[in-house]
């Protein structure tokens, strides 16, 4: 087992990782920015180096120093968190190369992964459904026509060169393609000078629906099932719930052996998360994989009684899987809500700041993962994500109360939070029955 | 469904039975001395009605302006906590003769059980093992020998007279009976002035195991396994854990039934637990029924995953137990610390006084329960237990890590805490091996 770790973050998920550390008895090393001396990361670790200045590139992007905290402390491991340098190939590289354990999957798999028309191909070959499209540009109306037909209505014309909506239809059935066609084409031709165009599936309703994976170095790949994440803001996760509200069993079985499919192709290490949309006729596509540790992965661990952090320390330490698919049962329900020093009446504007008064809710049921505390500066230098609260109950009803219950406890004085906005979705109706897609917030709250 | 409760009680089960009631949507009520108007129950409730004077007599203990309370605010029931007058049937009656649902058993169950003697009889009778003993005095020698070989050796000679532990002999073989006897007959009477003998058997290394107990108005008794409540400093519980690290599935069965015939003895409705001995043989013995919730009820919610607090109040609502037998499962191992305001180097003495700063631990796991703030000023004239830390694992092991890494992380300035105590009997070698029985205390820390 590794005896000594540094954590190339900060904030929540550094907290979240140094507890995991402390639990088994790994010694923990902290890199910090300047302006981070005061953090909890900072301070609850064993060891403390500061990195550079508060700027991310001069300090926790910093690959050089990272790797000189670590040679300096006689760490044999990092682990990246999210974010920051956790998705970065090259830093992977670095560490292998300094005879470091990256605690991740192998640099060559981040790199697939990181691409995604690579990632797409992968997925193709593997059996793992995509959203349909063509594979490039269509040569003119008639082989557009054509291919959208094979690809099924309702489709997306897209110009190549598009944006901002413009060059953009959605076409719904095959007598008005030919007209939405034509009129993207020309919007095409007229924003960008490029009249390239190509056809996707349009996923109608889509939810996004991620599986959460486990592989060790021996093969073993097994998935723990799902987390509904659709609850977003410009792409932004805010809430998140596992079991997925629409979830089946056989469904479930079903993504969740895609999910293992897709990471079996790459021969995935370690903790990683697969991306899916899930439309409302139950058809789901492989969006992306996510080759580090979520914000979200409480909520897993909530309803599996998986330790996500201690899983990746051990299959990093080279253990295997104590535990196969069968094994993974999926207890009660689980949410997450996002808690972060922002001003929703103010376009959700960061509210960096002094913590002048904190109580953090408790009792059954409730779990708080977050580095703040009273008398905490919270930086304008980071995100403003300053902690996650997240519940679990027998059935998603209880949840849901536990979580109103818990938000309305959470006192933070000093700094503007989104707490207040989090109880209206969670208090909102069409949540509560579990009938919402990735455009809730915009179609709920005008947002 | 109940709609308003008032909690005739304050502190940390106040705070757990308020929070229930929210997340249950059931209004509440508080109640509070003087003293107490800027404790956490009186303000997270909907309504808080002063009942009197900080002294516990002449309010938590105050029957008549609790009971006033209720019909003021409307409440339609009341539940009691632990302590105060929760085991006291006269108030149980009060409440059915005001038409006042009062959350616990009826006024003759609370009577009968707790009443030693009359509980001991009602075991008897039912089948569940009591400690074997003489009825009674025994006559003499002759008689004492007769009676000690059919209770079976080690047993006690006790005075009756006795206390202090003076006129008290353990005889471990029947070869010692007649010279233990006689010191400890002449002991009692020298000490006592009378020289009236009882024996019993002597339990050896007895554990504190108890089985909570749910039923309701149907006759639906189930058990929810067991907490060892072994760790104790002058018979008042200091740590618990759920499972007993001693158990087996099949002594839980044989246990859990017994549980259940104690329990269907009296009808017995709403949750209750049964307190046994466990000697080191295996065998075990009623010692009491608690007629109300226990301080220790959260390790038994970690591992069964139900709240007993929402129990109690469906089953005083009148509903039927949605679950039987074969539904509760024990998963983990859950433990709990209770955090005092004390000072183990003074004696335990208690340190009341104003919380200065707070921190309290967060992460995977980690349960806290509590009516603690920062600048709470707790005061002198209650219990000193101002929380508990409670902590859930996949198994002992890790619940155990997981405790040392919580309890590093509470912080609680202004007042003297228990937390390093706490810290030293969860790091102690005994206690890791789950080798203990109630003298550990005692015998490790010669308190």
């Amino acid at each position: 087992m590794l005896k000594k770790i540094l954590i190339a973050n900060r904030g929540e998920i550094a907290v979240r990782i140094i507890r995991a550390c402390q639990e088994m008895g790994i010694a923990t090393v902290a890199v910090y920015s300047e302006i981070d001396r005061e953090a909890m990361h900072t301070q609850i670790a064993d060891e403390a180096v500061c990195i550079g200045p508060a700027k991310s590139k001069d300090s926790y992007l910093n690959m050089q120093n990272i790797i000189s905290a670590t040679v300096l402390t006689g760490a044999q491991a990092i682990h990246p968190g999210f974010g920051f340098l956790s998705e970065n190939s090259k830093f992977a590289k670095m560490c292998e190369e300094c005879n470091i354990t990256f605690i991740g999957p192998d640099a060559e798999t981040i790199d697939s992964m990181g691409n995604k028309s690579k990632a797409r191909e992968i997925m193709i070959k593997a059996g793992v459904p995509v959203i349909p499209g063509t594979e490039g540009a269509v040569k003119g109306l008639e082989d557009a026509f054509e291919e959208a037909k094979k690809i099924g209505f309702p489709v997306m014309v897209k110009a190549s060169a598009g944006g901002g909506g413009r060059g953009i239809r959605i076409v719904k059935e095959e007598s008005e393609f030919k007209k939405s066609f034509e009129t993207a084409r020309a919007e095409a031709e007229a924003s960008f000078g490029d009249d390239t165009m190509y056809i996707e599936k349009f996923v109608e309703e889509p939810r996004h629906v991620e599986f959460q994976i486990l592989g060790d170095n021996f093969g073993n790949i097994v998935y723990l099932g799902e987390r509904d994440c659709s609850i977003q803001r410009r792409n932004q996760k805010v809430l998140e719930e596992a079991p997925s509200p629409v979830m089946t069993a056989d469904l479930r079985r079903e993504m969740g052996e895609a999910a293992v499919k897709a990471a079996k192709a790459v021969s995935y290490k370690n903790a990683g998360t697969i991306e899916f949309l899930l439309d409302k006729h139950g058809d789901y596509y492989f969006m992306e994989m996510n080759t580090r540790i979520q914000v979200e992965h409480p909520i897993t661990e909530m309803v599996t009684g998986i330790d996500l952090l201690k899983e990746q320390i051990k299959i990093a330490s080279g253990e295997e899987l104590s535990f196969s698919q069968k094994d993974i049962k999926i207890t009660g329900h689980a949410i997450e809500c996002r808690i972060n020093a922002e001003n929703p009446d103010k376009g959700f504007m960061p509210s960096p700041g002094e913590i002048k008064y904190l109580y953090t809710p408790g009792g059954i049921g409730v779990r708080i993962d977050s580095a703040a505390y009273q008398g905490y500066i919270i930086p304008p230098s980071y995100d403003s994500m300053i902690g996650k609260l997240i519940v679990h109950g027998r059935d998603r009803e209880e949840a849901i109360g536990r979580m109103k219950r818990a938000l309305g406890e959470f006192i933070i004085e000093g700094v503007d939070t989104n707490i207040d906005f989090q109880y209206r979705i969670i208090n909102n109706k069409a949540f509560k029955e579990g009938n919402y897609n990735t455009s809730f917030i915009n179609k709920e709250f005008n947002l």
